[in-house]
């Protein structure tokens, strides 16, 4: 399988990755939540080739995640703003953040660009909860179930026995 | 700057896709959270070439998100078991396999292949929050501030004048 593939998995993190894209994809989504609308800003700021930053944002109109909008006609000039479903990725980022800032590299001076603070007034702390109990998720708290769209033989074990297709949902667990 | 350098950013976000690395990456990780251990079950189950799991999996032990363990000494095997680090990314997998969920591609059939479970029973739908308050987060409700340690502009803006440095802090908002 491409990379390009991996949306044809019937898995939402497979889905999520090949709507979004690679680490360029992820910068330009970081800028444009931070208020970038701008090409030459968002080349700017990731730090991406002119070349990247252009597929990366085709992409993402493609996808859906960002608007190419024009604001000038003379001359014409256009912009890329997040839609619902590009600002929906904000606490995914936030997330990201936090585990970023809570295992950085061995390399990493431990020098930060950004802190995060909420509308309550604090640090935001980012922190996933379980929508039932509001408890933060952790490893080993969850279990996965696979249905039946799980896992086609087709596409992950062509040579496999049918009892390997799809096999690791009862001993799975997060 | 090339993408293998995106993790001199001072940016916990650029700092986590450098240690994570690309959408294989996510896949596999995807899969030791399932459980997967061994390399024939990462590459049978990411659809992913061998040379390219090979390759993910060296920059995963790298980072320090996997361990690679010897589980046998006649013949000689090892197998990959996430690290406290590496189980410290479910939160953010659940946050991201949520988004996917609720955004699925325009080509997407609506598939899903996994539903995940809490342990206090509940569906997880997973839910970022801030830390203080305990509310969800969203793209409006968070505003960054970049400090010194931002943005040096060797690094994003060779061209740019001083004013321009690392400035977009007092409209940015996430």
């Amino acid at each position: 399988m491409r990379i390009d593939e991996i949306g044809r998995q019937p898995c939402p993190v497979a889905g999520a990755m090949a709507q979004i894209g690679d680490a360029w994809s992820w910068l330009i989504l970081r800028e444009a939540l931070y208020g970038r609308r701008r090409f030459s800003d968002f080349v700017r700021h990731t730090g991406a080739q002119r070349t990247v930053v252009s597929a990366r944002l085709k992409k993402l109109v493609g996808a859906g995640i960002l608007r190419r909008v024009e604001y000038s006609q003379h001359p014409t000039r256009h912009h890329y703003l997040l839609t619902d479903k590009g600002r929906a990725l904000a606490p995914v980022m936030l997330a990201l953040a936090e585990w970023g800032s809570r295992w950085p590299a061995d390399s990493d001076r431990g020098a930060r660009s950004v802190e995060f603070t909420h509308s309550c007034g604090h640090p935001v702390d980012a922190t996933v909860v379980c929508g039932g109990c509001q408890q933060p998720l952790r490893a080993g708290d969850v279990t996965p179930s696979f249905g039946t769209a799980g896992r086609p033989a087709a596409m992950f074990n062509p040579e496999g026995s049918p009892e390997n297709q799809g096999n690791h949902g009862p001993r799975a667990s997060l």
